[in-house]
């Protein structure tokens, strides 16, 4: 792990970008002393690590006293990308738009991203569990399919905050069930690219009890903010 | 309005027995001489206000800060009741607990009991706002038809919880898109006496753009202990 470049912020947050083999990711530690439990935050495929609503919301988490990080999925950000991944969203983003059934394209996209993602997760995560800086517990917080599939496979993440949830590959709404660690579903009720029953029906699938919905008006990017507070104290209740 | 008993509570909570005409109520004031803004806490028809998870829920409101209102509806907890308000209640009872058809029956008990809750509630309001330790705005907590019908009626109430939702007499139902104050609706995903689709669909319906859904798991007196923290936050956040 090298870290590549890093800024402290006003509120004292140390904001550090990191390499990691091929994966670019970012690291966000407090500004206190004491090793800081951790939250991986993980965003769907079509966004860059270094998208700002992505940055505030780490940015804001750290400050609650946690460290975060992140990293761009293979294909994604600043990674290289084929001319038939391309493709593929592109065919995704206009069925979508057109409202056309996407399961199918939906599937071949997603699917093995997920796949990809996971083991290069772990790897992360072992690495910066070694760091001083950073302690146990683990969270988890974002990208719905990826967040089933981990905390399905990594024992050490003990609470996830997903968002979204109607759109998730065949092989995570199945495993859903097998989800025991406390739960916490953001839905935008109107969310353009996220059906709204399937999401629903995603959160009564989870097999954990402790599992909270939390919806708000409006689209895919139109969460309120003080959801990002309710989250940090989601966090609180698990891994403080 | 006769104060007729009252208590300091450790947490510096003034807790107040009063009477306003038949009405009973109690008033809980918090330690501050500070006037504090108004929550008026109703319950759904079955209970007492003296309810042991009401008279918390009220305690911890007024401890973060709020003056907390609640008055037993006619024919509820201190009041006398006729042998065919009994009848009509132990009814619907049964026709829940039996699964049966209870859209009638409810209408017949609930419907009349909403329309005269709503006189009492303003009185209670206008003579709680002459209190001196008493400031607006006013938010409402609790029994959600009621709720409805205050929210369209009163024009002095600013921001509202409810809680369950499921069974909601036909003219609350209709009249919910009238509802324009910012709203958090609390629903146990797994509620008996409560419809879960007709909890969304009423939570679909409301007219405001601030609103907010918490679900959790389990029955209906199950709603996890932090749901009261949020539910005072929302209130902040309104409120304050």
């Amino acid at each position: 792990m090298h870290f590549t470049s890093g800024q402290r912020l006003d509120d004292g947050v140390l904001e550090r970008e990191f390499t990691l083999g091929e994966i670019p990711g970012t690291l966000w530690t407090p500004g206190s002393t004491a090793p800081a439990p951790l939250i991986l935050m993980a965003h769907n495929n079509g966004l860059p690590k270094a998208e700002p609503r992505l940055v505030a919301r780490a940015r804001h988490t750290t400050a609650y006293g946690y460290a975060v990080a992140s990293i761009d999925a293979a294909g994604c950000g600043d990674r290289p990308r084929s001319a038939a991944d391309e493709q593929r969203r592109a065919d995704l983003r206009r069925a979508i738009q057109a409202g056309e059934p996407v399961d199918e394209i939906f599937e071949s996209v997603v699917g093995p991203l997920v796949e990809k993602a996971v083991p290069e997760w772990q790897t992360t995560l072992d690495t910066l569990l070694a760091l001083p800086e950073i302690a146990g517990p683990v969270g988890y917080s974002g990208w719905t399919a990826l967040g089933i599939r981990l905390a399905v496979a990594e024992p050490r993440i003990t609470a996830a905050g997903f968002f979204a949830g109607g759109y998730v590959p065949r092989a995570q709404r199945e495993e859903a069930r097998q989800v025991t660690i406390p739960l916490l579903l953001l839905l935008q009720w109107d969310d353009e690219g996220n059906p709204r029953q399937r999401a629903l029906d995603l959160f009564d699938a989870f097999g954990t009890k402790e599992k909270t919905l939390h919806a708000n008006m409006g689209g895919h990017t139109g969460t309120p903010w003080f959801e990002l507070e309710d989250g940090c104290r989601f966090y609180d209740r698990h891994l403080k």
